[in-house]
């Protein structure tokens, strides 16, 4: 397969960190790979708001110049480095954790990729269900089962319940026998109901605390606001002795502020979590979590568009004026 | 040794919540048992800030009136109940978890204490330094190991490095193969430094915050403020990747502000610990830490004052005042 592969490919990549403006959409060279890397042949990216994050220097990781955007791809092996086991040119696959860290990025034609981080797509999934679904649902697998040590019988809350992510903690969190609370907007209630929320609370109501206490009278076990419109304080009341908050967005509304003394009294914790640190054994784990959950449940990511791989600095600026409701796809050339 | 159990007993005790004022001091019958009970003949009672907290009402917890004071204990055996396997009458033993949540506590001649929370004390450790380390040490394993995770080579921050429990933590720290940088005064740091404390630095130094970085340049591993001194927005920015901070006080200076984004960019996190809500099991094996830490270091618990039973109010004003450094003793007639 080696002679199918070209020298240059086209690629939407930054010269330095910047706004949406500043990425480039041109043709770099196909990059190298060693003994251990797949070089793969993309066909679909899912832009994911932390590509904004890397893009304008929000989220500080080593980029190396010309930078490639994006985190997660799907695409078929073009070729396989004789230590990259597992893998032959053709094979379907994906990978969720590109374009941070040093490593470039999944928008352009070609990607090159470590073997223990690209994973065999199942032949019966979509390959866009796939790729949108790589990133949400592997945060919120790791979330509320790594980082929540979410339990069966347990009582969750999820901010932001029909969003991307708060979508899958939902369908994740209900098919692992767990008690789910949530809030959306009123028209996607009897959606967020049909993934298994036992409860959904409309997020602009009034008395959304007191309702949510009425909803889980013995307190959370695992609070997780996906949404960035919670309040902290009232997030630690509603916790159950030993509850955890896993907090994986900032909170909008000024400083947060946290009732320590509420905090330790009920031995409860409040557990950071972000994916771009998730250690390669984690990321491989919660890609088998993001297949079983396309397998097994209801959810499916929600795909708002889909563009050309040229129009990626739309798609950026799109994420960055939060008018998407679901996930943008960039299909390269 | 039925025979030599009396009908009433000499206590301290509270007919309701109220100020130290509010401590009786008289004749109570002495408690009923049941099978899988010990009575224990109390030798000397260690009186803890949490006392305080139980006796103001500030520590919410089942109390039936008139209620007995006092979490730790050492004494004797004086009659073990038909199911209060392993105890036999003069055996000395010593026991940390009285005095809340419905059991009555340590501050009388007599205490029943449940066989699983009664420990034997080891005949070469002094049952003043078994009941005084009883809270303070256990407080500092558990803080450390059950919910800091600290592994050995891990670096850690304590602050109040000289205080009861922040001694035990540098010497169970150290004795575990961590760094430790701690802070404690400036006539306090030899005989911290001897307890195995890597850095200390004086808590009232202007530049502490980056004095505290330059001792942890990776950050700490896990941060465990006994003070109350600290500044919770600091602390997190101090923590590594993948750190812990313990939360078992609250901390002065108005409300704790939490930087959620540096908490989760990091994958770091804050666990709230209180020593009331331990579980039997985390209790005793705390309890096996305790005579370790006794045995093995050089840490010992400093004795304040040795005052009898009858003067127990003034033990609570007394450490409500602030002015007690080290532990104080009470002893029954």
């Amino acid at each position: 397969m080696t002679g199918t592969v070209p020298e240059t490919m086209w690629a939407a990549y930054i010269d330095s960190v910047g706004p949406a403006d500043a990425i480039h959409y041109g043709e770099l060279p196909v990059p190298a790979r060693g003994p251990t890397d797949v070089l793969v042949r993309v066909r679909a990216v899912a832009v994911d708001p932390v590509d904004t994050f890397v893009r304008s220097g929000a989220y500080a990781t080593p980029l190396p110049f010309p930078f490639v955007l994006g985190r997660d791809l799907v695409g078929e092996v073009a070729e396989a480095g004789t230590g990259a086991v597992g893998f032959t040119p053709g094979q379907r696959v994906w990978c969720n954790s590109l374009g941070h860290a040093g490593r470039q990025g999944a928008c352009a034609q070609y990607a090159t990729v470590a073997a223990e981080r690209l994973y065999a797509a199942p032949p019966d999934i979509a390959a866009e269900h796939l790729v949108t679904a790589a990133h949400p649902a592997a945060s919120a697998w790791l979330a509320l089962f790594r980082h929540g040590r979410l339990k069966a019988g347990e009582t969750v809350y999820v901010g932001g319940g029909a969003g991307n992510v708060g979508a899958a903690a939902v369908a994740l969190a209900a098919a692992a026998g767990a008690r789910v609370v949530c809030t959306a907007r009123a028209e996607d209630a009897p959606a967020v109901r049909a993934l298994g929320a036992a409860e959904v609370l409309d997020y602009r109501a009034p008395d959304l605390g007191p309702r949510m206490r009425r909803a889980a009278p013995g307190g959370y076990d695992v609070h997780l606001d996906t949404s960035g419109h919670g309040v902290l304080a009232d997030a630690v009341d509603l916790l159950a002795r030993g509850g955890r908050l896993v907090a994986m967005v900032g909170l909008g509304g000024g400083p947060s502020v946290l009732p320590l003394g509420r905090l330790y009294t009920r031995d409860a914790s409040i557990v950071g979590f972000a994916l771009s640190n998730a250690a390669v054994g984690d990321l491989a784990e919660a890609a088998g979590a993001v297949v079983r959950l396309l397998r097994d449940t209801a959810w499916r990511p929600r795909i708002a568009d889909r563009l050309p791989l040229s129009r990626t600095a739309q798609a950026h600026r799109r994420l960055e004026a939060g008018e998407v409701r679901g996930r943008l796809l960039l299909t390269p050339p």
